[in-house]
């Protein structure tokens, strides 16, 4: 287990569902960047939303915000905000823990008589996207006794009513409506306080509730707080909460002596759960938080101004739930099963024989499916940004180029994915066959022009196959294949009209302007589609397709390869290059053959020839790893500094740089990192793939960077999700749903391997062992789902 | 000298002049904060604003970003904008050391022939406003080389043209408008760039211009650099530039190649220096950046938006500068006395035999004065916020009751503060004496209310006597006088109607509260009042007055001090205070003698029996002083943390706290810590007053906080240049210019004592010394202005 103490001020755990937003759990044990409000809020602090804690024995009371000591910069235009609590008692030091989704955190403090651990998650479980997706979040302190003495022992849940809560203005105060309502509620076995806003309008985008519930009927409940001009609430809680642990009494008076400023409108509530604890004896003190913010702004731009009495969209949560309180309920009525379910998924990963940085790549990346940047609308249809800005998504319409590298939504949640594919297809594609890299009709727009990316456009049809292998939904399929065909044409006829297998003209792509000329790695993705294509062709028995694809594949490929090659990598061919901007040329480009990954990914085969393909990936490992970038010259934007390793996006080997390349050339990109790794591992480089891993998690060690949180355009940025990729080459997993075949070949431990495993039909854990004969046993243990009827077949690709 | 290593994150100076914004100068060496578009900008980065350095002898080629290595944490979430240039080859280590307003920064790299130092400085001259108000900054690199070869070396700088900014866009590029202009300029000996936008409105308040000038004749200058949209620009820079330190050749044309996205309207210029250094020699190359951003929005809210048609508010320096180019001109031609007269006091202050850490207090709050925070409009008015927030002034209006505690800007430039009290009492103060806290004509808004504070009030008033004591301007006071009357007598009915010299009832204040009952604090500001206006009730003639006046004080100071002294301090009596909110009772207040701080910095006398001050003073450092706060209880705003030491603004060492006590009443304020360190030294306890200064400071130690930026509410907070008192305390200085009487009482080092001091008539550098008989020597050492006629009085209180 890798521990982050609380100086690794970056560290911090994002917890919530799919698409209901997160809470993240700083290392030091604070709450922070609310991300609950449907856009996202990074470093968007709220006031007043902590856990305190009291514990008295005889003579001797202790006091604590149940958060670690800050470390400097204490640099702060204002100071630190009251509600952030920083003047106030904490302990010494903490640590976290992730093993995805629970987040483990102890504290330490010498003067207290007590031992304080936190758990902290949001049930996970692959397949279950429903149960993956409840806006709340569990916390379970444990506090253990280790005085000789009985201690009564109060643990107090404190959040603000923040419905309506519209942000903070220029003072750090919250900008929170008038009406602000707490209720305590008690429901079977479970008490708690729902706070709403009944006069906000109920469509308005920032109308919602919270909760604070706990199954736990030991403790008191304070409704509001003393509200005031000032700080008044807090001094009067810590006020009651120092003495004896107990809340303080209703007084939503206000003060006389003062302007009503800012805080006239916060309404704190607190929720309390009280023990004694006998020496030695340890306790569970357990509090849901849930959130329930039904409204999203009907368009990509969440800074569209809401205007009263316009539509707006439903969260998918919100045709679930009618509040904060139902879906905590929610949570805590079915909290052993879905516990028992996540850690099933917790044990076979972490238990699993990959490598610790592959296990924490592919896990600190499913933050990223749980984060702002995805989300889903009332009929369930799963949607992306690329990544999210400070407050707002980053880059709209679930970039079919940026989406493409991304593999994690697909083999754990394949009916988001499908639903994504459903958008593309379905809506977006036209009828001529273009599919433009963003949609936009979905909330009803339309663009003058609908621009498609040479990547996006074939990668969605391998992606197409990819849903269909792991689900196996032949519906699905049957409704998308019209316009998939189409949209391969498309792609043909616009970027090969001359149809020799080679694209040319003006190719739009990943890096944000277009290729000329010939290009390996648009080429290769070319190749993946017409394979992936022939396949689905066949499935439908319409052979002629089929065949007229396989031959442009394998008329293409070959002339690829005999052109670019250049004897250690492929290169890009344009004549008159120095009359462009942006282009590479002679370069090695980390994406060279990005389509013989995809095609990896799904069992296409080889698209080149093999040793070539090998002899490329190593070439990329070879020129384009760098162990640290000090001296470096990189004009574009700095995702790797100083004493960080990583794998830049392009090298120029054999010199002849153009003087202004493709402008994301010098950069490092952790989705593209892992690509590379993972094909570095298919193709046997087993050692250097995980050495490229191990640099990325190195940049993001809780120091530098957020371990859960890998950024490119945005944090949380989706194509961090090709980690899974790394799982699925070191395994050599495949899966076919469509004729229930599963199959492994794994590139590392084959003595004694053990690994994960999801298929759109049920996920478990997968055994291998090899005795001293070589005799291999293979073991399929399923954990979810139903995988009754599959075969278990060898791993040959 | 103290010196900040490039580590020292928060370490960042800002270069400019009064009213006319700045940059601030990184520890690193990098440009930050620009913030000078006439209003606040911390944090605010802007792109391809820095200096580059390339060296070449033989076949060895070095170029450099002239900025150091960036330290942990790397959290960006789109990584390092490529304007930041975070990802160029840049300096091993730097460290930076500042003699206000001369700030040195020493590069170090072992990889290069050379060694470079940077001195950048903004002219300043107390009582030459207009001299230290350029809006400008110099840059005067030194390199020396250090190999054995003889060295091409060129230092380019390098800007965006701003004409026109509104800040950055979500990815933090630039918002620029179109049609922006750079152009070529010759001048007699001075050659540089000067960049416009003929096409932004005139009234714009973002329109202006800014230039690049130099002195030197030897170097390039390109106009423009490619444009593109991408970082076109700046690989075209660097490939010329990392060649043979050359500049690119003049080229707008855009690309074809790609979207014209964010860096459409980006026109960036770059002037360099080109000198052959032999081994060993080494030679200066110095730059002007100059900026003109003439126009104010016409408001405190810098937020109000501005509709076209309408009027702004012309900063001052737009009355004597007709461009950026002018203002950089201005600085070049009469740099050579500009400067020496700039580091006489530099000289006098820095040589002084004043403890450092003073010295430090004193001088790095200056910079309060010369940010964001202070501004003077067309006719030379002064005006100021309270402080500075991130892109908007703190609290509007020239707050009295915070602008009371600060002493620098009335000492060093005695015509701004006679500025602000003109508005105070020729605009603000009502008919009947009723002074609002916050002017707001000035704008012509006329609130609702006029709102007086009892603390600002009356400490105004004694700001007045003490404008006049340093200026001797009659016609000034007489201007005032009868306003000023009104105002104390408007005090004396609204808080003490009885005339009982005991204030009472509803007392607003600095705390942003109402204090009932007896307040020591204000009742000691009334008294300072009565004392001053007294004093000027006397010059005036008017005897009845200032009989009337002298007795109210006297039977006023006499009954607080009977009431309200417990022994140790004095205290705040109110019957039935757990009825009242934000009250203190039985507290030790910081403040509670500030009338006595007053007094003595305008030599008003003892207010109260000199040994209650004395013992007051002392309880109030003897109580008040934290050497850490860990396990502290602080609800309110944190500015004091974990390891820092400070004094708070209230104790009760006798218990009774309240409840809800004043808002404030745990914070730590470095306005109100160097008023009390002043009055300690005051009252002969300088080891006790110099102590509390150096626990400021070590707060801001430059990798907890930025030494040239204390904080309150908003950076460059103006209660921190109280600091300036502790020169006063120190030397005992007081000016009587009426009576053309300086005089001087060292409370430290006696034995050989030396200080700078300033009155309005001039200033330079009083020396004492004293041998071991007891002679004692005096001497003025006048360095500015016109101190003729004045008399060295001995130091009596």
């Amino acid at each position: 287990m890798k521990w982050y103490p609380n100086t690794a001020t970056e560290a911090g755990f994002p917890i919530g569902g799919i698409g209901t937003g997160t809470v993240t759990l700083g290392s030091d044990g604070d709450l922070r960047d609310w991300e609950i409000f449907n856009r996202p809020n990074k470093g968007g602090q709220i006031g007043y939303g902590f856990f305190a804690l009291h514990v008295e024995g005889q003579d001797k009371r202790d006091t604590r915000i149940l958060r670690s000591r800050k470390t400097p910069p204490y640099s702060q235009a204002r100071g630190y905000h009251p509600g952030w609590l920083y003047g106030m008692p904490c302990m010494e030091r903490s640590r976290l823990s992730v093993e995805y989704p629970f987040a483990d955190l102890e504290f330490e403090d010498d003067s207290l008589p007590v031992k304080v651990t936190l758990t902290a998650f949001n049930p996970f479980i692959p397949l279950q996207a429903e149960d993956s997706g409840i806006p709340a979040a569990l916390f379970r302190y444990k506090i253990k006794n280790e005085s000789g003495i009985p201690l009564r022992t109060t643990v107090a849940a404190s959040l603000p009513n923040l419905a309506g809560y519209l942000g903070n203005d220029e003072f750090e105060n919250m900008l929170l409506p008038q009406g602000a309502r707490n209720r305590k509620k008690q429901q079977g076995g479970i008490r708690g306080l729902l706070m709403e806003n009944p006069s906000c309008l109920p469509e308005h985008p920032r109308t919602g509730s919270m909760a604070i519930l706990t199954g736990d009927p030991e403790g008191e409940i304070q409704e509001t707080w003393l509200t005031g001009g000032w700080w008044d609430g807090m001094e009067d809680f810590w006020h009651h909460f120092s003495q004896d642990g107990s809340l303080g009494v209703e007084n939503t008076a206000n003060s006389m002596e003062s302007w009503l400023g800012p805080h006239k409108n916060l309404r704190v509530g607190s929720v309390g759960i009280t023990h004694m604890l006998q020496p030695g004896e340890e306790k569970t003190f357990e509090f849901v938080l849930s959130w329930y913010y039904p409204n999203r702004i009907k368009s990509w731009d969440e800074d569209t101004p809401w205007k009263e009495g316009e539509e707006t969209e439903k969260n998918y949560y919100a045709s679930r739930y009618q509040d904060a309180w139902e879906a905590g309920a929610d949570l805590l009525c079915r909290l052993p099963e879905l516990e028992k379910t996540s850690r099933l998924f917790t044990k076979a990963i972490y238990e699993s024989t990959l490598p610790e940085a592959v296990v924490e790549a592919v896990c600190a990346n499913i933050t990223a499916l749980r984060s702002t940047t995805c989300f889903r609308i009332a009929d369930g249809t799963f949607l992306a940004y690329e990544g999210s800005h400070e407050r707002k998504g980053s880059c709209p319409g679930t970039c079919t180029h940026v989406w493409n590298y991304a593999q994690t939504v697909a083999w754990l949640f394949p009916e988001l994915e499908r639903s994504a594919r459903r958008i593309e297809f379905g809506l977006e594609t036209r009828e001529d066959g273009c599919m433009p890299f963003r949609n936009e009709r979905i909330f009803g727009s339309e663009p003058e022009e609908a621009v498609p990316a040479a990547d996006g456009q074939f990668g969605t049809i391998v992606r197409l196959y990819r849903e269909w292998l792991l689900s196996g939904e032949e519906e699905f399929l049957k409704e998308l294949w019209p316009k998939a065909k189409k949209a391969l044409e498309y792609g043909i006829r616009n970027w090969d009209p001359d149809e020799d297998g080679m694209l040319s003209g003006r190719q739009h792509n990943t890096y944000d302007i277009e290729f000329y000329g010939t290009v390996p790695m648009l080429n290769s993705i070319y190749y993946a589609a017409l394979a992936a294509g022939e396949k689905m062709a066949i499935y439908f028995g319409e052979e002629e397709t089929a065949e007229r694809w396989r031959e442009l594949r394998q008329k293409g490929s070959k002339k690829m390869d005999q052109e670019l090659w250049n004897g250690a990598y492929y290169i890009q061919k344009l004549e008159d290059i120095g009359s462009y901007r942006f282009q590479y040329g002679e370069g090695c480009l980390a994406d060279q053959i990005l389509g013989q990954f995809f095609a990896h990914v799904n069992r296409l085969g080889y698209l080149f020839p093999k040793d070539h393909v090998r002899q490329a990936v190593y070439s990329i490992y070879e020129n384009n790893y760098r162990d640290n970038f000090i001296g470096a010259v990189n004009a574009q934007r700095a995702y790797a500094m100083e004493e960080d390793k990583g794998l830049v996006l392009c090298s120029w080997p054999q010199g002849n740089r153009p003087v202004i390349p493709f402008c994301y050339s010098e950069e490092v990109w952790t989705g593209v990192e892992y690509q590379v790794a993972s094909h570095l591992i298919y193709e046997g480089y087993t050692e250097e793939g995980v050495r490229v891993v191990e640099a990325v998690r190195s940049r993001y060690d809780g120091f530098k960077r957020n371990p859960w949180n890998e950024v490119e355009c945005g944090n949380h940025y989706a194509r961090s999700m090709s980690s899974y990729g790394l799982l699925l080459a070191l395994s050599g997993f495949h899966a076919d749903v469509p004729n229930r075949e599963l199959s492994f070949s794994p590139k590392t431990k084959e003595k004694d391997f053990s690994c994960f495993f999801c298929c759109g039909s049920g996920w478990g854990i997968y055994r291998q062992s090899r005795d001293d004969q070589g005799r291999v046993t293979r073991k399929l243990e399923p954990l979810f789902g139903n995988l009754e009827g599959f075969t278990l077949k060898g791993g040959e690709q």
